[in-house]
């Protein structure tokens, strides 16, 4: 095994090529292996194995600085740079995460998550390397999906007027998660298909260096040409317009290649984008064939690649996924956007019954929002599906193109709560708090899946901006016979009785009734409401409930500053309601990975730390059973 | 007068070519005058008078839909528009808007303020328009300066992918509101010199179409060939290769060229890009010649360009702008980055001092701020000189590349506040909220321009993600007396009595001391803490003023959701001070333009609403003097 011999960055530059490409089919089968009993992304990072090696071979690590845009495909990086045994924690609670992590090692230059940051990162490393008078190099990889991300473009723009070294991998493989859409990813296609791209690009450049200033006429074949034209002068030169200087398309499973062209790269006066094509899942046929299903796989069988345990329970996003093709059927008017997420929130059955009312914009939340206030306000009901971390990037455009103008956008925020083995950067625990502050915002959350599409239902016939959030994971099907209609700003009061009242909030109503059981089991009364509405907060049954209750306990999966306790922590305040309130919520700090039933006891929102909390807090207060 | 004739849209058409230049001049003249006693944007409207006649000549509104990107050009459309009185209440209370407002005509198809949501908002009315079955145009108006936000990029790549008519009008008058940075619009400036454009690329064009798909060699010229023909087959081009058809460039003061492209455009079945050329100011020489100046102008003498009056005290950026020229001086590794407002936020100074150590990202809050993450990890101290409500864009990037690395980055946020007549969009009132919800995140605010200063210097030498956060206009001169040095988390007591404790944050210091004044001339004991750390609060002091006194009275200039105020209820709440508390902040409500201080009289936070409510809070509490 040459695996075993690689302990440290650099070690790889001791093996030659015959050694090399035994290392690649080991790292593959390594991860396979792996993964197989993690579940992790497997896809993405099958298809960088030898873009990995090669920029391991031309670059010095921990001296030069390799950033990986998103970030889930470092494992082979992870591999080479001392962390084989981190795999068998991987993306474990207080094991390695799945993510490059600075925390982790003195090779991972900058922590990534979200989409499109790297080129921003890498500028950042460039101007501060010449500012401080070191001659490092810096390399940033950022694939063709993340390409699709503004702040990747507005990056790039800069990075054109530099004059010293800064090389952009651009890992090229035709997918975000999904396919990929959008113009870019067109063009890069066209490069693709064109095999003698390299040797047409340099004759067509020679030759126009021929023409005349005012050459001649023949201006009617323009119109022809022009498709044919972009596909040989133009897709490099999009980057070289930007004064970005192009390499490739290179063979990115080709070392050897690799590793010369990146070793011109390094050598370039400016930036400099290499583009490297790679083939996601590559030697690991289910993985090539259904890249999507492997990106952030399951443990999974080897042999057969399917999942060891099969998901019998449907869960928040099955369930999004099937009231979003009743409301479309119902309504001609109802349209979907997602930023490159079609499976990953479910819309996929939508797109494939009205292709015509559903828009993937790429890894754009930022156009996404603004693109349906504008459906909007032509007359539309847009529903917008994103994941609660993601949405952190239209958060301007939430609150200036959609609230300001109180436009009816729905937005669907799934993962809104702990996610588990993505950890801090995935954590959806702060839309309640962003959410919270815009003006007009209107908030819901479902207590179980019947909720999830009653709420659905009220919010595309709704009026105004408005939201629904709702957890990753198994739909709860508890509390099924509680299903009053939804009606604007009011909660539902599930249990009541006096002393104690839950105050729960979304997934905290499942909580909540297993905290109520035990306090009954030990001879507490306890009343338990399901909040459903966030923003506004129901301050009638509040003031309702602090009449027979001695404590209001708030649940939430948020973060405790700006949510929704605090909320109605101030309107028990203002009002002077002769009642306790005590706010159970995630405490201000950032949620690593890890199992999330693990993560809820960790920071205190599992039943059995919230009963203790409620006791403690109770007898404080002077109340006994 | 021509312009007394043009009462509704479309009044326009009725013109013949004489009485259009005419009008054109008339509108000058009128906006002249009109902006010399209101203030407002000058220079910006004036550079537009043509182009936006031309498309109010092509287009029939309201029937089709025109987006104005930022919108601070708009008042010729809205002199086209049946708006001509509004212009002598224009940006007041009450009055007319600076901006596109939906219910103000229905000639505004979309609310904007914040750069680069045009063409987004505008796709968004072309799908609804398909979708609808309906067949009116849509036209994005998008400057080049604008085009250096990602989101127009994003919208760009999808607006490539598109069957049906869009057109998109670039205004590229080559800045935005200061010179424009970046490769765009580097290209676009190849543009306009290469005079022969157009013909030029046909016949490069065309003649490209005869070469032999493998030509002849000739390698060794592309180097020296390739910036001239960047210069001549490129520039359309980039946005051709995105699938959106170019024309021009046209002349943004010939309208009758204009109109004849717009035609021409109408009929293209896809997106299509008009390149206008227009000149900032154009007609009024001192706003050719300043047009920074005459950005957002202040009143002024028409003969001289003067402002009317002349500010004689400093505000808070010149402040900023002077420490931050001492911090560059003593710090080598200070470094200062700011989107697109290097006038606007001071950094001016600073830049012409240390120019190597000086960013202008463009319009790009997003990339702004990821590239200080970079430079902060590799070991700079990055200032980041926003506007509050500029900083919304970037909420992603500061809690996912700032914060959770907890890397040392500084946020200097100006306009946090009221702003006054820019209205809803650019009100600073959010920041508060939307970073305390941020783990790892410090918030700090200056009582006076000494404490701004001394805030700066505390924050440079911070660890850690580190916001300072001060209003627009004067800087408050008074309490000089009152400098002990910034300690972290260290609130500053400013009057210690008993009864009543105002506790302020930055800017409502000032109006704490005029609440405390009245208060004392009453009667009633009243101590003054000035907050300084928003984020952590000062739990120590909290705790030893509820000791003393029977009210906390929270004063800030944020939305009240998710506040200074609710983080100092909580911790009271949390640990059962025996104390009320009171929170004063803006209301959960988009507040409009207007005189700083009718709106703050309008939402309750001047002084004297704030005395009103504490006195009738005191005595609910059965307290008296």
């Amino acid at each position: 095994m040459i695996l075993e011999k690689i302990d440290q960055p650099n070690d790889i530059k001791k093996l030659n090529n015959e050694e090399l490409h035994q290392l690649a089919e080991e790292i593959r089968r390594f991860l396979i292996e792996k993964i197989s009993i993690s579940g992790g992304h497997l896809a993405s990072n099958l298809g960088v194995v030898e873009l990995t090696m090669a920029m391991h071979l031309a670059f010095s690590l921990p001296e030069d600085k390799m950033i990986w845009d998103v970030g889930h495909q470092a494992y082979t990086h992870k591999l080479l740079t001392g962390r084989k045994a981190g795999f068998d924690e991987l993306r474990k609670f207080g094991g390695m995460s799945g993510f490059p992590k600075r925390k982790e090692s003195d090779c991972d230059s900058f922590d990534t998550g979200h989409s499109s940051t790297s080129i921003s990162a890498g500028l950042g490393y460039v101007m501060a390397r010449d500012i401080l008078g070191c001659t490092n190099k810096v390399v940033s990889v950022i694939g063709d999906g993340a390409l699709t991300g503004g702040m990747a473009y507005e990056a790039l723009n800069n990075a054109g007027q530099i004059k010293t070294n800064f090389v952009i991998v651009l890992n090229d493989n035709e997918m975000s998660i999904s396919q990929n859409v959008g113009a870019i990813s067109k063009m890069l296609g066209n490069i693709r298909t064109a095999s003698a791209y390299n040797e047409l690009k340099n004759d067509v450049t020679a030759t126009l260096a021929k023409i005349p200033v005012y050459g001649d006429r023949m201006i009617q074949k323009i119109k022809q040409t022009k498709s044919s034209l972009k596909q040989l002068v133009i897709p490099g030169m999009f980057f070289e317009n930007m004064g970005i200087t192009y390499l490739g398309p290179v063979d990115g499973h080709n070392i050897q290649q690799m590793v010369r062209v990146f070793r011109e790269a390094k050598k370039v006066n400016g930036a400099v984008l290499v583009h490297v094509l790679t083939k996601k899942g590559r030697g690991y046929l289910p993985a090539e064939r259904h890249p999507a299903r492997f990106h952030g796989a399951e443990p999974f069988q080897i042999e057969t690649g399917l999942p060891k345990s099969r998901r019998t329970t449907p869960n928040y996003t099955d369930v999004f996924s099937t009231i979003m093709r009743k409301l479309g059927d119902r309504d001609d008017k109802v349209v979907a956007i997602t930023a490159a997420m079609a499976e990953g929130t479910g819309l996929k059955r939508f797109a494939n019954m009205f292709p015509e009312r559903f828009f993937d914009v790429g890894i754009a939340e930022e156009h996404a929002v603004t693109f349906a206030a504008g459906m909007a306000a032509a007359g539309l009901k847009p529903v917008v599906a994103v994941y609660s971390s993601f949405l952190q990037r239209a958060y301007d455009q939430v609150l200036h193109d959609v609230c300001i103008q109180n436009l009816h956008v729905v937005f669907a925020i799934d993962r809104a709560g702990l996610v588990g083995s993505d950890g801090e950067t995935h954590q959806g625990l702060f839309d309640l708090s962003f959410l919270t502050s815009i003006p007009n915002m209107t908030i819901l959350a479902p207590k179980n899946m019947w909720e999830l599409s009653d709420m659905m239902k009220f919010a595309v016939n709704f009026e105004g901006p408005i939201a629904v959030r709702y957890p990753r994971g198994t739909a709860y099907q508890g509390l099924h016979d509680f299903r009053p209609p939804v009606e604007y700003g009011k909660s539902e009061i599930i249990y009541d009785e006096d002393g104690i009242v839950l105050l729960a909030a979304g997934s905290m109503v499942k909580v909540a009734e297993q905290v109520r059981q035990t306090l009954k089991e030990i001879g507490y009364n306890c009343s338990l409401v399901n909040a459903r509405f966030l923003k506004p907060i129901d301050e009638k049954t509040i003031s309702e409930i602090a009449k027979d209750h001695k404590l209001i306990v708030t649940l939430e999966e948020n973060v405790i500053n700006g949510g929704f306790g605090e909320h109605v922590l101030r309107y028990v305040n203002e009002t002077g309601l002769d009642v306790a309130v005590r706010i159970i919520a995630i405490p201000d700090e950032y949620i690593e990975h890890g199992n999330v039933d693990l993560l809820k006891k960790e920071v205190g929102i599992d039943a059995e730390s919230i009963t203790k909390r409620i006791i403690a807090d109770y007898i404080l207060l002077g109340e006994n059973t």
